[in-house]
């Protein structure tokens, strides 16, 4: 018997497991099993709560296919959730390891639940090198690149992991047919997150995102950082705005040099996995 | 807090919620609401469990869109192991009340529980009229059609709903081409699903399924009887047949004018709906 409880930050939904009081086995084929959307519990992978020895805990975290990914922008406001909502912890102020680096959590609270989690997401990257972007100046703000025939301007940034920026007058376009030009385009060697923008006002952003690996997705925490930072750079924003996202709206801010970002987390339902069904 | 149980049959899955001891609010904005695969619990739709006045149970069965359906030969299998499973009988043959007629279904049991459940599903109609078909002849067995400039041989038929089937090399092909050009075929004023067959050997068939509003699935099981009819009447299959689709195997036969079907019921998890989301 395993407990798990199905949680969703604006629409990018986990399974969320306490691997503290209970043996989870995080093998590839259990993670496939469970995330199945007919088969299985259904959700965009699986986030299992750890003891930390350096932070508060540590966030483990698993795609689709079952490897283990690094941070999750959406999936961190859930886990902060789930540790206060599940009394591991009675703290509004959290230090989370995650692969991808110690995260920075604060839990706004209302009627003894979280609501609302805010977070640092850290440093944003401009220079190429390090994004990675194959590109022969040290930035790629603003610079027109020649995708498939046709000229688009770009502006790339890696917030942990790569993506690139593009402003369009709207969204209502088949992204099916222009995301996939740019995830496979040669500039990127480890691919890249694709962002299109539509910029609504100085404090209100629209965007689509095309994943890596993914095609589109609902929602992209980190995308909606990299989109909040480009434009703020290229001069169309102020530094706190709200970014709108298909599967709901974000609040983003550029202070000292960091991206801080606050947002919903909302549980779903609690449930028990048959045991007939996963051979725990 | 309204309990529920995800079930499945070879991949169909349904939200199961026993509405006898439980108030169900049964309004299509619940039934989204649960059914959306990132917001909410995730499924192919909601069956509720009610009491009957003139079978052992009566079937409640809505689809994703809020809207009432008839019969679903996956889903009465999971009603069926609902039932039992959850000690609301003790019977092992049921009669069940559904909008497309009482349905007789028996239970085989291992370990306490029901691992397979055969269901009587009902005598086919070839009458082109009862269809509906819009054909010239009485029935359509292996007729000539032409379909977008192409001829295929089609077999129609009705198993409560309308099918139409076709035989094929094999099943590597592409279907969302294929597919739409039937569902949306003058021939069928009601639209048609479509079964695209490979007959392995007189015992065994293999299919892939174009539902009519929902595109491919993973198991359709209206369709596998269709199927396993439109092939014995056509010379190509036994009475009694194993059918494979997608999302697993159905054994299906023909006895006394009726059709029969036996196939698995899974239970995946129990859950309970949290009130803050649902407000139910």
């Amino acid at each position: 018997m395993l407990k798990f409880t199905k949680m969703e930050g604006i629409g990018n939904d986990y399974i969320y497991i306490d691997g503290i009081h209970q043996d989870v086995p995080m093998n590839p084929h259990f993670i496939t099993k469970i995330s199945d959307r007919h088969f299985g519990i259904g959700s965009d992978g699986v986030i299992v709560i750890q003891e930390s020895e350096i932070c508060d805990f540590k966030m483990r975290m698993f795609n689709l296919d079952g490897s283990e990914g690094k941070m999750c922008g959406n999936g961190i406001r859930c886990f902060a959730k789930f540790v206060y909502d599940h009394q591991l912890t009675k703290k509004t102020y959290l230090e989370i390891e995650t692969l991808g680096g110690i995260k920075k959590v604060w839990l706004i609270i209302d009627n003894n639940k979280v609501q609302y989690v805010r977070v640092n997401m850290g440093q944003p990257i401009l220079k190429s090198k390090e994004i990675p972007c194959l590109f022969d100046k040290e930035e790629m703000i603003n610079e027109p690149i020649e995708v498939d025939g046709q000229v688009y301007y770009l502006t790339s940034l890696s917030m942990g992991n790569p993506h690139t920026v593009i402003y369009m007058n709207h969204l209502d376009f088949n992204i099916q047919e222009l995301g996939i030009k740019f995830e496979k385009h040669i500039l990127f060697p480890e691919s890249v997150n694709t962002e299109f923008v539509e910029v609504v006002n100085r404090q209100y952003l629209k965007m689509r995102v095309w994943e890596r690996g993914s095609g589109e997705t609902m929602a992209c925490g980190t995308g909606a950082c990299a989109v909040m930072y480009a434009s703020y750079i290229n001069g169309l924003c102020d530094n706190h705005v709200q970014v709108e996202l298909l599967g709901g709206i974000l609040d983003i801010s550029y202070e000292n040099g960091e991206i801080w970002m606050s947002g919903p987390a909302t549980t779903v339902f609690e449930g028990i996995i048959q045991e007939e069904v996963f051979n725990v």
